[in-house]
């Protein structure tokens, strides 16, 4: 039994689909999120900047005595994900392994596009997951810019949105793949775009389930999981003012956001 | 006669697109361009943040003995100008009046509409600028968050820009606008294709040439104009690594780029 919270950070609000998968498995823990909203997006910043960055969130969960920390951010997972488990003691999980773990499941000719930001695109670290778990996956990757702000605008159904996402996943769909994963947090905003497009044959899968298996087999090995029967606490942080976060996050998370603190970074 | 450099910051590298007006009207001048684009885009975040980013990149530029400051990010222009012309005491130059001044010079029914990024359309800036040259200016605002990730990847022609900017333009022009003010750095990359969804009839302007002339002015004014007849230098400062920037930039700037330095913020 252990009653510190779980600590998650991202970019912004993305990483809000991610923690909506995690308190659906594990209800009972608190959890303090870490939106980096002043500087958000990462996916357009290099390697570097996004390094700095992350461990300036690390070290913020930190203060709030957290017992494992999720990097929501697949773009900061992709780049920093070593770095960080090197310079801090706390259990670290990225959600680029459980992405790449999610659609070795999924695929049967072995065959994967992975869609992300041009950063994480460039950073390989889905194809290195992906060859790690099998060596002989095809990996076809496509970084779409666009579809965060299709995303954060909230047009994810119209004709507009089914243009892009055409766009970008005609090319991937063409070299046979059989299973398309989303590699950013905002993409499952548009899943049911992505799957109408890519057709029924094509699967379509995110990070947000495994990710919330992979966190609760660390807490359940190391025996650091909340046993108490009352629903979690979310508490919100943001560097930037906490308006748009609750206002465009309330989509991500699939419910209301109370409990939001600015923080200067 | 002065050889101290003209300072121009902005978010990242749509300030490329003032700076290229700015050179052609002073080709003698020094200047040193900051980009944030570590932490860019500001026009998704609040007043607050915009200042504090945008007073640190004052201060980076008083640091290279900049005679003049322009802030060409239209989104910092509208939310900080007051209040940076507070603390520094050298002469600052924005792009919305330049850009209200164009509009108003423009327009014939008294109609104009502003485009610009989420912050500045809520910042009412151009309201305020137009509303000053002429009480009886009627105004209709639209943010078009889109329009910064199309210029981005460079889909400037296409059918999906086309309905893009159709879908954004098209309420505004219903209230019989005969202007269209493109208020964010990035959209002169679009106007070709805002002439043609808005028809003959609808001017497009932008803040880049009044922007230039404001600043002639200020130094003609003060004795500053550099008369030299070499062509004067342009050496660049940005947050992130210079690779996007020089690669992405050379399209808004309209010149390869050169003499890129990093900083840390």
């Amino acid at each position: 039994m252990n009653r510190q919270p779980i600590g998650v950070f991202d970019s912004g609000i993305g990483g809000l689909t991610i923690l909506r998968s995690l308190i659906r498995s594990l209800p009972h823990e608190d959890v303090i999120y870490f939106g980096d909203t002043a500087r958000v997006p990462y996916g357009t910043k290099s390697k570097d900047t996004v390094l700095k960055f992350s461990i300036e969130n690390v070290e913020l969960l930190l203060r709030h005595h957290v017992k494992l920390i999720v990097v929501a951010c697949h773009t900061s997972s992709a780049w920093t994900l070593e770095t960080l488990r090197q310079y801090f003691r706390v259990p670290i999980v990225g959600v680029v392994t459980p992405g790449a773990t999610a659609a070795m499941a999924a695929t049967h000719n072995g065959r994967i596009g992975v869609l992300g930001t041009a950063s994480t695109i460039r950073s390989k670290a889905y194809e290195r997951a992906l060859r790690r778990l099998d060596r002989s996956v095809s990996v076809v990757s496509q970084s779409c810019p666009l579809l965060v702000s299709l995303a954060e605008e909230g047009w994810t159904k119209d004709a507009i949105c089914r243009s892009v996402v055409q766009k970008y996943v005609a090319p991937v769909l063409k070299q046979r793949v059989d299973t398309l994963l989303l590699g950013c947090t905002h993409y499952p905003l548009l899943a049911p775009m992505i799957r109408r497009v890519a057709g029924r044959s094509v699967r379509v899968v995110d990070a947000g389930r495994q990710t919330a298996r992979a966190v609760t087999e660390i807490l359940a090995d190391q025996g650091l999981i909340h046993q108490y029967h009352r629903r979690g606490r979310m508490t919100f942080y943001v560097s930037d003012e906490p308006e748009r976060f609750v206002q465009v996050g309330t989509t991500f998370l699939g419910q209301r956001i109370r409990n939001v603190h600015r923080v200067s970074m």
